[in-house]
């Protein structure tokens, strides 16, 4: 046994954390005191890149620090989940820094899918401009009218007509819908009702510019839009597709859809896991430097107990989370079952904790914009729901445990 | 000991939530459908009344639902705090009940310290006009460069020169200034740093209009900036004002300020008990329509035990808070030291709680503006830091339990 | 709405509560160090009475502080249940004061079922010496072989053949049944498998001395037998007795046990407050009188703000069993359902949380006998079982929440 | 990064778990279902080996099953803390087994202080009988006049006189010392008070039969005397022993027990993990073998989230504290101070959720000795004190934290 992180990783952890604290840091700082000005109030048709960013894009892909989520080492970095993992965490520090790398979710998922399921013709098409950051993408999978933790309530539907696809129904909280250069849309729909369970769905490709796909709104998160990202509610409308847009062919989607979701939980609780440890950081800082009833405040009350309680929580999250990583490695995803469902169950609420906490003691400022705490509670609040709401998650380990009598693995 | 609120309190309970029911539901749903366009960003200068909104406190005037929070028989309801309290738990349900039925903060504790200390002049000017909601006011006193949990912190001056008072500083979470009607500032500040401990502050009569007050921005509470009341961060230079606006005179303020904290946090925590009913209805609603995994969503995993538990929680919550008032109107504030500080840790919390839960059962839908749960969710962590953090509130409540040796009352 | 309780009330407080710490506290004392003594490892049949505690006894009924808990004005103290329970309360903070005041259960709960649906042949053989706390009874329900806590799986069975009764099964967790007065039992079995649901079981008197009784064991709880009371698991073979010994006649069982449970969970509920009290007094002076690292223990981490939380969290559950109380006198057990089972959920958390709390500041102390912190603890840990644990008690609360929408009653 | 045990520990973890099962689970029932009888109501004079145990001792040493906890390759396995600590998890399912394998505390940090500090004369006396498992020897360090919980409380005395050191004063929770084979205690006391802070207190070797040595008395845990080990109370007056049985030299005292902690903090924290396993095993039998309400008592309510929730815990437990012993081995006690009071916080409060999680679904019968479910409670509840209690170690971690800002190791 040895929690020691490969040489590689150890290198890459350093030079990802220098390039966010250095030269991703002061943009972020800039982008955060415009934000309300960026969102427009939601009117997502008037969201736009930011020139810098693209700026530090170039740069980060020119310092080799760029897909490093990728396994594949000529596309990507080569790297195992658990090797990048931290690398993830230390994204995590920063709303801005998975793009920059481009490591961010949904487009991770995506070029996943693309590299290991998309023929020749979808990779050269899609994967190359993703993978070089020129385009970005989103993917529809839930749906308003239905509860959609049941993915099999799915009802959206992708008929197979022909040598064309006819995508009908509603989604939402399609994440990444709104920026200017998404391109491509994931579209999972039902294909065939009659089919075994979980060989009902299909994956499609769809251009974003397809007619009859039709984004009607951005829904807010905590009254934040998350521009230039957005999360969209999309109506589509006898939306036709070549049918070779599908996926692994027709009824392949629950199949995809878990190869997809595995890497992209480990990432997004080890950005979890970095952003509870910015939050940590802050509340101390904080706690030393103001004072009320002639002490500093973390000396007041149970504050240092809470700092210990954090430090506990977040140390936790994070084994359990690389110890998932590395059990996906060697044994896929059905291996990993219960040690994925139990991180996503445990990263998003002790980043929820840890951001509730440090509010508490930052007071009015927590609540406001002018720290990033209200912002991390926000990606807290939605990830317990996002991939799975924790009560689902909660259901699939006591089902695998229940299978095997309470015994451990 | 009886349980049973008084036959005023039954009628008037009936009257309320039938027209927070009938009249103010639809007005708040068209409302809250053009929130974003009424927050303009968060230019608070953009900020306009809704004539529909006037016409709604008109009718409740005429109806005699009006300032039923001031126990002065002859200008309010005079209901002691326990009679009133059942009223505001049921404007509690919506965000705009409040503002109609002229019992929204901070003005109602702006209203009561006019009522009990201001001169007949002060009254005339000020108090009459709010009584009648042609004027609206802000409260100014946490500053945003000290831990205003400590309100021997504050830094902002209101010395007394000559016959004027000269205010200089920056005071935040100014809520309510950003109203296209708010007239009228209740500014404390340090008036004598020589003065015994709790004899150096005053409070001010400040008119908005006064030079060298400047409202510099408004302050979002996750995201959300409250139009068109809204918390402003506020500079006051060399502000000067009569000494006649004074309230109580010089050094005052301490003493003032006490008196208008406890049935203000009544009425605060009552209000949070409403909404949380409102959040457990939502709660019960979806979980029996919505259906996953073929049942209901109410009957998987531990939901029904969270309903249970929130119900237990809310009729706790409940319960100490109208002991509570009850106690606060024999004793007075102080011999309610305890209790206004339990509830103040108690109510909000329960009411984040509430908010959480439902959020998680409503998924996207609940962090998003389409129902009222991220707003009411909002409102609660603001209340865990308003008037005072948890924290505070349970130094008070264990430096009483050590005095009497955690021998109960 | 008031509460404050009534004159009597008050007056019977302060009697009890003097009584308690005046005559009570030292023969307790002297009983606690001869604990172990007194209950020979387990071996009930060498359990004795104290000759002290009968003489604390007949002073108790001479005093008039006798049979509080009967609402019964000639044969109790006419008290109605939310006037009786702050009298419970102050027993609470006593292992010794409930039978000192002939109040303790299970005997209580077996005289108001004599008192309300006994004949006057039962209530002149057992009532009256029960009553007089000549003799001693115990209740047998639960069964070892069936989840107990649905109480239609009971399969211990009361057959009525021809003018005799005849009792098969076994029972445990039967309280009382090892004192030496132990006379009676009330025995609770299936009479009639094919009638409606609640009206297959019967209650019947069994004298303790009826050949087929066996009492097999005493069961520990965590340790302790609870001498010289017990907790007894027995054996009934072919017990006969007349089919005058049934209560209510054949199939009442459910029907009565109903209106056993209301008072009695309430007197539980209060006692737990009571010892809660205690917990949190003993936790004072412990953290007032102990210093580590230069401070005394109560201002070392988080320890005020547990003071603190424990103090809100007896005061809440006091009013909330107050509350419920009062609806279970004005509406009967039926009205009261959710308010019983709330309480029934929360006094026994509270009273373990506020005894864990103290175990942790006293040390080792704490888990030993030489404080009666790990006696609380124990008591709390069986009432969170006992008479349905919370988990059923949360499903009652569920249901009725459903059954109303999440309305507030 | 490798989260795979080595080699050797999955052949030991194999062996060691079948020897658990198949050797001695029979003799623990047997001895269970004795429990009173051996415990002759705390009363140690009386107390005895058994025979069948020490049959397992021979068969286990045998077997190479033996002194698995030195990481001396001759005396002991040669296994570092890592590698040792899945095997205390396995021997932590059985209460009898950690001394079947000669790996139980306290005799396991006596027997590495003797073997890191001792003299040859030390260790021929001492090391090599205990290594034997011939004799066994207890600790004494607790007092309980003072809080221990602040190790330079102490104030029991071991002044060197001439060529002795004479030992005074009151010592209790000495573990182990009740044991009919108890021949040696590890006394720490006092010796120079002007001494620097840590260099005040002394480790003396003191024969248990010495005279002046009076054990006064056993303490119960919850009731239970832990028979034949006991926690003893024992008075030292005018104890007089060579000053060559002083270990590491006077003033030593504090060096030596830092050195002693960390390891058997790792062990005990495995221990709880392997009994929370147990626990969950326990939980998940009964859940499906009983049925309620027509379900099997798993699916009622929130008994599955409870189920993954416990999983969760245990598995970020196990995590935590592998992590801490790999740690230790690479940095030393000093290096891994936070991750060992991490570990001392969360292992035992692990296991008091899972024992009181399991007592709650097996009813009546978790509170009694029928499953060990009270007994694991116990152990639990003491180890939150043991050691360092809870809030002792939280201030640790804080007071690194604040140290490093906040920022992660």
């Amino acid at each position: 046994m040895d929690f020691e992180p490969s040489q590689r990783t150890r290198e890459l952890q350093q030079r990802v954390a220098a390039f966010v604290a250095e030269r991703i840091a002061p943009v972020e700082a800039r982008l955060w005191g415009e934000l309300h000005a960026r969102e427009h109030g939601g009117d997502w048709t008037r969201w736009t890149t930011d020139p810098e960013v693209e700026a530090l894009k170039a740069e980060a892909r020119a310092a080799g620090l760029w897909n490093l989520f990728l396994p594949d080492p000529e596309l990507g970095a080569g790297l195992t989940t658990v090797e990048y993992a931290p690398l993830a965490e230390e994204m995590g520090r920063s709303f801005l820094a998975p793009e920059v790398f481009n490591c961010n979710a949904p487009d991770t998922g995506n070029m996943e899918v693309l590299h290991r399921f998309g023929t020749p013709e979808q990779q050269a098409t899609w994967l190359t401009p993703l993978l070089e950051g020129r385009i970005r993408s989103a993917f529809c999978m839930t749906e308003p009218d239905v509860a959609s933790s049941d993915a099999t309530n799915m009802a959206a539907t992708a008929r197979v007509d022909g040598d064309e696809v006819v995508i009908d129904g509603r989604k939402w909280w399609s994440s990444g819908i709104g920026h200017p250069d998404c391109r491509l849309i994931l579209f999972m729909g039902l294909t065939d009702p009659d089919a075994p369970r979980h060989q009902q769905h299909s994956i499609v490709l769809v251009p974003r510019d397809t007619p009859g796909v039709t984004v009607e709104r951005m829904l807010p998160v905590f009254g934040a839009y998350d521009a230039p990202y957005g999360h969209g509610e999309v109506r589509f409308d006898g939306v036709r597709v070549p049918s070779a847009n599908l996926i692994a062919g027709a009824g392949a989607g629950f199949f995809v859809a878990q190869g997809r979701l595995g890497p992209g939980r480990i990432h997004h609780c080890m950005r979890c896991i970095g952003a509870a440890e910015r939050c940590l950081e802050l509340m101390v800082e904080r706690g030393l430097s103001r004072e009320a009833f002639g002490k500093p405040l973390i000396n007041l009350g149970g504050n240092r107990e809470r700092i210990a309680d954090l430090r506990i929580a977040i140390d936790q999250a994070r084994l359990l989370t690389l110890h998932a990583a590395w059990k996906l490695d060697r044994e896929g995803p059905l291996g990993a079952l219960t040690e994925i469902s139990a991180i996503k169950v445990v990263a998003p609420n002790v980043l929820q904790q840890a951001a509730d906490e440090a509010i508490q003691l930052f007071g009015g400022a927590g609540v406001s914009n002018d720290v990033p705490l209200a912002a991390f509670f926000a990606t807290a609040r939605v990830l317990r729901i996002a991939d799975g709401p924790d009560a689902v998650h909660r259901g699939v380990i006591a089902r695998q445990e229940l299978r095997r009598g309470g015994r451990r693995r």
